[in-house]
């Protein structure tokens, strides 16, 4: 499965203010370069932590360039979400377009049931924490060869530390939103050996609305 | 008095590990062009976090270039340090070149009378923290037009919330550091009002060392 992280950044590097407030970073084109990479997914993916603050919907793409590249109905949905907190009635939720949430074993059972009576399927995979690694197995045996990530930090982090991120893609906006505790598109813990830094290949460079949108592969890991 | 931001982050905006421990993240290309930044500022700045966490010592640049742009003499060094925290062996009060340390009201006379028994200038400005806006008008007072910043985040945020940068550079390396906890080039509060977000106009994209540089320029205030 090819994991594709993409999100947009204010020039210091934060996906939002420290209230989790969404910022509009972008525009238009790279609102359009977006539908066109979700339409080229099979699955598109974010954190349970970007669901509660963010309610997304994740339900447009460019439905066009999804004929040109011949993929077949619509990207499915997915939550990683550990203890089943995705509430019944969120957007990611509502509509055709089929969700998956993947859980761990710590969720309780009435949450998973009750994710399940609103229509998604639930993955459970890992103890207390989703066990991306497995989840991603079961998400590629399901059909998923092309899975597109949008944050937030805590779920991107997690990813690198576990190796499966394949491409970087990063609109980077002309504002400065500041404060130390501002979402990044790596949070977490954090790397500190710097033998287990991910490092990158700069693929791209291309400048888009009012900023740029800048390109890397992962280089494999050591 | 012209200011102008620079640092090398990684592509997720990090400065360096939550560890606060310097990482290699530019090469000798953009070594070169701090190098040239440097040679064309009067003084260059950073905050005591910075001068605690690194020792830097800010005395490399590129002597050919100050001749070409007519500078004379070398770039006085800079520390914001609203405590006079900067200990008497700081490698940035080593050597022949000036320094000049920026306090408040609140620095304990005997730590201000030492930093001066070690030949640094102290301009106290502010009650509690240092007023960058006054201290950069004794700065400008003392013949400084081109000041050149060079991090931490702390000292940066406060910088755009003074409404006292003019120009933002970033090297954007090819590596991921993670970390909520690690600096970036603008922590401090953070923004919340979007009236309030300094925004930039995207002067410049260069590909150097297997990185790229961002320019830009800080658009006025409403």
């Amino acid at each position: 499965m090819y994991v594709h992280v993409n999100a947009a950044v204010s020039a210091d590097g934060k996906l939002s203010t420290r209230r989790r407030e969404q910022v509009r970073i972008s525009g238009d084109e790279d609102f359009a370069r977006v539908d066109r990479l979700r339409a080229e997914s099979d699955a598109v993916l974010v954190g349970v932590g970007t669901v509660l603050a963010d309610d997304p919907s994740l339900v447009r793409f460019d439905r066009e360039h999804r004929e040109t590249v011949e993929k077949s109905g619509v990207p499915t949905r997915v939550v990683a979400d550990s203890r089943a907190r995705t509430p019944p009635d969120a957007a990611i939720l509502a509509g055709d377009a089929p969700t998956t949430v993947l859980a761990s074993e710590v969720a309780p059972s009435e949450r998973v049931e009750t994710l399940r009576e609103v229509g998604a399927s639930v993955v459970v995979a890992g103890e207390d924490r989703v066990d991306l690694t497995r989840a991603f197995d079961e998400l590629e045996s399901s059909g998923v060869e092309d899975l597109m990530v949008e944050g937030g930090g805590e779920l991107v982090f997690s990813l690198f530390e576990a190796g499966l991120v394949d491409d970087l893609t990063l609109y980077v906006g002309s504002l400065v939103l500041g404060g130390r505790d501002a979402p990044t598109i790596a949070d977490g813990e954090g790397f500190v050996d710097r033998e287990t830094f991910p490092r990158l290949s700069l693929d791209g460079v291309e400048r888009l609305d009012d900023g740029v949108v800048l390109g890397w592969s992962v280089e494999e890991q050591a």
